[in-house]
């Protein structure tokens, strides 16, 4: 399998009269030597251009070929001597899309970039999109913004990178569900309907021209193919980027962005479930705070003596807002200093000047106006805390329930995958000490980074590992949490901090690592 | 294999809580039951359109299922009660294109209809048009008026049968290498030029829109694979009509439109060749007249005792002009009543007053002023018979050099297939007494109308036919006549009337049957 790869440089018999066979089967024949088995499609973008290329390059070329099973479809042609024949990994996030180019040859990372998804300006989250899609003839446009906003993207790439954005041959592409069906311009308003069924679980490789992305005319776009509608190809790339999937010892990856998302499993078998499914976790994790950007407190300490606040954050620039992890290391301090009790109520009496209240919510004072940008103090409300709540009692649920139907508890575990924007920055030991996450040693927690992004590179990197994607999505078994009886009874004592039963959750005194 | 077909009716369990998958999957997975193993295929186009379709049909449909070898594309999804689920056969003519309307599921023939290729307007022959194309960006002329004219047909067609032409599925097209190429939209300067390469042999199946047919969105467009430049898809189709590549006996295929084509074979092998790659044929058997149609002159007779011509029109109208077939039945006329001599000379002592001359021309006046319809007579020049003289002697000796390949003789025939337009009309007495055709029993012969439109509807009809072409393309060797040494003295031998050796040419006296 280690010789698969994309790209493969050809050089055909020049035709003569003896030899006048058609460009583009002589160009065929001459891959089909490289490819073994298999039919070769060739797109008639490439068809229309192939004859004028192949007497400009005398008829040489690097040719670039994806492979499904026992298909091939050549998905672009690059000069013989094109120094970087580039792909690109795309992480289609709700809020953030990153995007990363490869050389298809040398396998290094030649760009990266990000932009905020544009769809933020229909609705913040998937829910508010894809009500707007049903409003009149709205339904494409989620779909026309993150084409147009991929667009620029790539252009603006290509030209720092010096390259022709034509050249682009491949895309890999992971984003959730909702993400996935936006981007092909797909209908979107059953996926939160009961009983939550997409349009596609697995679109395959789409050409690049028919979705409008401007890429090589012949390119091919590999969508991740998803499991259902909380189960995406984002997922389904970070499992593939973990290797979970290949382990001996069960192992778990959670991961936090818009939703939750868990998965438990090793070489033999995996078993999935998606918090957006449970009904705790509606509308919970996402508002946990602001993304992580410059300004945006990511640490607080208090001291348990005097009740002080020391604040971190990001680029240690004026404070703007607070991020989910910043929330979570809120949430232990404020447990730890006595300020908020096992129901997560603040405690007015130990915040001191810190508590306040507006219009009857309570709320404590994180930064005060002096440390923030707009000269305003940051607060974080009871609701906000009680939204957190919420969400690490449905996270430490999950992942009891799922532990549950294989005989196992969290604790079991020894290995710990932590993906998604948020797991970037959480910190293991507040999230135990708020009982959101087991009490496992320090060293089996291992955060990812952009599994999403680092899937859809290693795929680009190691086209082998494609056969896995597919043996990935066969394994999963996916349990619904809304029709499971256990669940409701497990969240109703993982509402407290850290839970009904705190020995689960040996407390670390000492600040964050 | 007979239990291969276009159409799969499908009901898919209803989506559930207990089972959620995507709604494509969830097709797929039906049709997969039928098909069995392979990759099924789904355009982007019936991704789109399947979630609300399913939903309107009760989770029943008519797919509409195209394979090629192991893999399979879905072309289409009708209504699970529609009536005549279509396809269309296409006879892509260089002069005239005919459009057949088949009932996928009944098989039935439910339209046909013709009309002038618009590349006409262009240029009257192939030559002409792919110069056309060279010039600026004029490479797409004859794309876009052939897409629009099809289009226009098929609408039309669509509205005679009922049915909405956007059901429309699935098209089957054979054409010569350069109608395909410009239906295509695909360069043609290659075409014409030694080493006579063309862009594509083996198109395969195209999407319809991205051809711009105005079919069903998901719709394929099957074009027949050529062998080269100067021999089409048509001479596949045909061969696939005829069943040459089935029979025992070896049995030849002479397909004389634009140009003469001809394939010697049986079961166990194919021999073929152009006629445009001989020397000879150039502007030859092209120039020989008229398309039929009402007015033309189709049949002669010359009473060998006075010189009295007897004309018959088709559908009986004043004369507008010659066709093919009537031009030899005029040169097998005046040869056996001595107007001309064996060089195809006219003999102006024996032509009388049919004799005349125009600039040092001669020529025989065919019809009177008064049987005309324009009220001129019409002439054929000694040009116009040394042209056909010319044509008649490449035509047979195509056939002697390509016999000779296999140590045999035209006369070792027993099944000698006619097809192509001018085949459809050709008398084989007449044919047989210039010497354009072997001698063989009257039986032997077998006109098979339009060739190209048979094999097309052939697929459509039977579709496990569709693997025959595939056998039939790798079985042929084709000759090339332009690097071939005997063609020449045979040419020269067979330029008199009926041969140097009339021996081989038994004269028939008495009228054309």
């Amino acid at each position: 399998m280690n010789d698969r790869r994309w790209i493969y440089p050809v050089a055909l018999p020049i035709p003569g009269l003896e030899n006048n066979t058609a460009d583009v089967d002589r160009l065929c024949a001459s891959l089909q030597r490289h490819l073994g088995r298999g039919q070769l499609a060739v797109p008639l973008a490439l068809i229309k251009r192939a004859p004028h290329l192949l007497r400009q390059w005398g008829y040489q070329a690097k040719c670039v070929v994806f492979r499904d099973r026992e298909t091939y479809r050549l998905t672009g042609m690059l000069a013989p001597d094109h120094p970087s024949p580039p792909g690109i990994a795309v992480d289609l996030g709700t809020s953030r899309v990153v995007v990363r180019m490869i050389d298809l040859e040398t396998l290094k990372t030649m760009a990266e970039t990000s932009f905020d998804n544009p769809q933020i300006t229909i609705g913040p989250d998937v829910l508010a999109r894809i009500h707007h899609g049903e409003k009149g003839d709205a339904v494409n446009d989620c779909h026309r913004l993150i084409i147009s906003a991929l667009n620029d993207c790539i252009r603006s790439l290509s030209h720092s990178c010096g390259i022709d954005h034509q050249d682009i041959c491949l895309a890999a592409i992971s984003g959730n569900t909702t993400m996935t069906h936006f981007l092909l311009g797909l209908e979107t308003r059953w996926i939160i309907r009961e009983p939550y069924i997409p349009a596609v679980n697995c679109p395959g490789l789409i050409d690049a021209a028919e979705l409008g992305l401007e890429i090589h005319p012949a390119g091919g776009v590999y969508i991740f193919p998803s499991i259902g509608s909380y189960f995406g190809g984002d997922l389904i790339a970070g499992i593939l980027y973990s290797g979970l999937h290949e382990a001996e010892d069960t192992a778990i990856l959670v991961d936090v962005g818009t939703n939750a998302e868990v998965v438990l499993g090793n070489r033999h078998w995996l078993m999935a479930c998606a918090g957006a499914a449970g009904p705790a976790l509606e509308g919970g994790v996402t508002k946990m705070g602001m993304m992580a950007s410059p300004g945006v407190i990511d640490r607080i300490v208090i001291d348990p003596q005097n009740g002080a606040f020391q604040i971190a954050t990001i680029e240690k620039q004026p404070a703007v807002g607070i991020c989910g992890s910043g929330l979570i290391d809120l949430a232990a301090q404020l447990f730890q200093a006595g300020m908020i009790d096992m129901r997560g109520k603040l405690v007015p009496s130990k915040c001191g000047d810190r508590y306040g209240s507006d219009g009857g919510v309570p709320h404590v004072v994180v930064a005060t106006a002096d440390q923030t940008r707009h000269a305003e103090k940051i607060v974080v409300t009871q609701i906000d805390i009680d939204s957190l709540i919420r969400s690490k009692a449905a996270m430490y649920t999950i992942l009891e329930t799922l532990t549950a139907t294989v005989e196992m508890t969290p604790m079991d575990l020894h290995r710990f995958f932590v993906g998604g924007t948020f797991g970037s920055f959480i910190r293991p030991e507040s999230a135990i000490s708020i009982g959101m996450l087991p009490n496992l040693p320090r060293d089996h927690y291992v955060s990812l980074g952009n599994s999403s992004l680092e899937g859809a590179s290693k795929i680009l990197r190691e086209p082998a590992c494609f056969d896995d994607i597919e043996s990935i999505r066969e394994r999963i078994t996916y349990l619904e949490l809304n029709v499971n009886q256990d669940f409701m009874n497990r969240f109703s004592a993982a509402k407290f901090i850290p839970h009904t039963n705190p020995a689960l959750f040996q407390y670390r005194t000492g600040n964050p690592a």
